[in-house]
């Protein structure tokens, strides 16, 4: 039983006001929230347990490098990793994406080289192979989503020529709340023999994610958006991949040995670990992954498909509200622009003076907002512990803008 | 009046015990305990004010952007810096020396051009500089300490030649203690064309800094070793050499607009830090930087002046122990090896069980083991709530450690 009350109350901010109004927090696309018992193991961590990692043989050192390495095997566990030796800690997906440009593919790509991208892609999966494109020749290849904002996998791996060299899509669009099947897209990759990086920042948080199952190459998380402290995240990197990748960041723990003359690497994944790492946002990130499996992937997926369907249901009444983002599958994400409403951000202001937090802009996606025909949108992003009545909340203060607007 | 008893109250950390003995917390090299007003910082933040920044337009996103924000001018007054526009946000001087490496040295340094590096460097700046020696043939070129650790500049400057592109160097030994003329080394370099890079990690922590003053291009600081969260840092980066530097790491914020085919750059620092921050992190090391500052860094300098006098005549007292770096005026860092011992190790495991934690091995400094000769040594380093019965503590155990064995 999803007793999304008792959920709500493990979540100090969420008892909170804004502007003398009940926050009603639907901007989990850009961040979510984070449970007590995350902020009560950063707590923990600097108040009793804190030490630097690996490096130390003295009692805090070991406990701190204890607390801290667990997390590995819980990602691999919350990602369904063969092997938590798969699993790179890092400051979230932007990073890992970086980590995956400069590290495998900035070695072997060739101009011409070609990196396949959907147009739905955030700028953390675009800005990294725009770089390769300016320093190396890289092309970059489009494939488009139809009117309902789905992405069709044949077309996908049709864009394949014997130049593609990489496929990089998203799991979940941050804008449009699209599911992309990743697994048939990677399916059909590996049959061409071209990796595919699975972009998981929005995805991870909503459903089920089994990397194995998925059969990617590359799947990379971020842990602020995963109720887990900012600053801390993951990227699973299947075993024969990590072996073909060079460092990316040079430092400490990340070397066996270092002379004048030369330098030699340590094991991946420590390999690819460079310096002290955000050891108490890990940690952190560890409470937050075990309480949403606590909570069940499976049950939070079901609660946030009612919301979905809830909130569809009464966006679908305003006529003079458009939802981008048609997919019946789809996260509950919702896009929208409002008929006589100059600009989204007006509408999140006004949105604000209710207490309702929502995002306005281009949501990291340029090339969707060009592809779509808008310069921006209203964005209201569900997570695990919100209710149907702020549903409600939404619309109400919606009708308000529009009476403003109209 | 500097009341380190009233100071100490302030670390929750330090009442605690360690193998039934108080803890003597004396690995401050590897990373600084933390004050309650920190870990408070942290608790707020997540409890009451937490949103993504820059991004959204509600008033929590509003309210943590400020927050975060803020510590840019911190940093900025922290380090002495001309403007906070100086200063880019990170994860520490790992990611801060990578940045120069890879958006600035990278794009400028061909075959045979010269990196000039101490023989104390730490591993964060000597791995970034080995890339760039094994991926297009850069020339690194070492400058020896004599037999006390000390570092001549007018040494580094001989080094320089027409191919000598960078001067990257540390202002404090983090296995020696010694404290660099920097300022000299940045007068001569800048007179000759040359940028100089100076980490910061280990001597931000012990003295006053002023970037302005010494005249550095780059200067890399480590937020938790200022006594604040893990996974925080900036750089400050001269203006002009802002300007030379292409941008690092790809994604959200960084960029002004990303079409299909194009990619335009924010403003620096901007251009500088990518996707979703270190938020919190930032805003900890802010309040670090404060409490810091609110002690004053004169004040820090001279409490530990004194611990370092005190620790070393103690030191000096046991003939079977052997303490690398024995310049005058250094930091409260002591390395050493003991006459009898086996490993390093052992002596560390001995205080350990004394409650001591000192840090045994190669300090991240590979390089000036092998200079020095010794395969591993114990450090033990000083912060600002260390007290001279600490140092007592610690020479009771290593006394300890001498009897078993002798």
């Amino acid at each position: 039983m999803y007793d999304v009350e008792k959920i709500r109350a493990e979540f100090p901010i969420l008892s909170r006001q804004v502007n003398g109004k009940p926050l009603v927090y639907l901007d989990n696309g850009a961040s979510a929230q984070k449970p007590r018992v995350v902020i009560d193991a950063i707590t923990q961590a600097y108040s009793h347990e804190y030490a630097n990692v690996h490096r130390g043989l003295h009692y805090l050192s070991n406990l701190a490098t204890d607390n801290y390495e667990r997390v590995r095997g819980i990602v691999a566990r919350f990602l369904g990793a063969g092997s938590e030796d798969e699993i790179i800690f890092n400051s979230g997906t932007t990073e890992g994406i970086n980590m995956v440009a400069y590290g495998w593919a900035m070695p072997r790509m060739e101009a011409g080289a070609e990196i396949i991208l959907s147009i739905m892609e955030h700028h953390a999966n675009i800005v990294p192979w725009h770089f390769l494109r300016e320093r190396q020749g890289v092309v970059i290849k489009w494939v488009d989503v139809d009117a309902n904002g789905a992405l069709d996998p044949a077309k996908v791996l049709d864009a394949i020529t014997p130049r593609t060299k990489l496929i990089a899509v998203t799991h979940v669009s941050n804008v449009l709340g699209t599911v992309v099947d990743v697994k048939t897209i990677c399916a059909g990759a590996r049959a061409k023999g071209v990796p595919v990086l699975v972009d998981g920042s929005q995805a991870a948080v909503h459903m089920p994610v089994d990397v194995q199952d998925i059969g990617c190459d590359f799947y990379a998380v971020t842990g602020h958006k995963l109720y887990g402290p900012s600053g801390s995240g993951a990227i699973y990197v299947r075993k024969d991949r990590m072996a073909e990748m060079r460092p990316f960041i040079g430092g400490g723990d990340m070397i066996r040995e270092v002379t004048r003359d030369t330098v030699t690497y340590n094991d991946p994944p420590m390999k690819f670990e460079a310096g002290t790492p955000g050891i108490v946002q890990t940690i952190g990130l560890g409470v937050a992954l075990e309480y949403m499996m606590g909570l069940g992937m499976d049950n939070i997926a079901a609660h946030e498909r009612d919301l979905r369907d809830y909130a569809r249901t009464r966006l679908d009444g305003l006529n003079w509200i458009s939802v981008q983002g048609r997919t019946p599958d789809k996260a509950a994400i919702f896009s929208f622009t409002m008929e006589g409403a100059a600009h989204a951000h007006d509408i999140s202001t006004i949105l604000d003076k209710k207490g309702v937090a929502v995002r306005a802009g281009q949501h990291c996606a340029g090339p969707l907002m060009d592809h779509m025909g808008v310069n921006a949108t209203c964005r209201a992003s569900f997570g695990l512990y919100n209710t149907r009545a702020e549903v409600d909340v939404l619309i109400d203060a919606l009708e308000l803008a529009h009476e403003l607007f109209a």
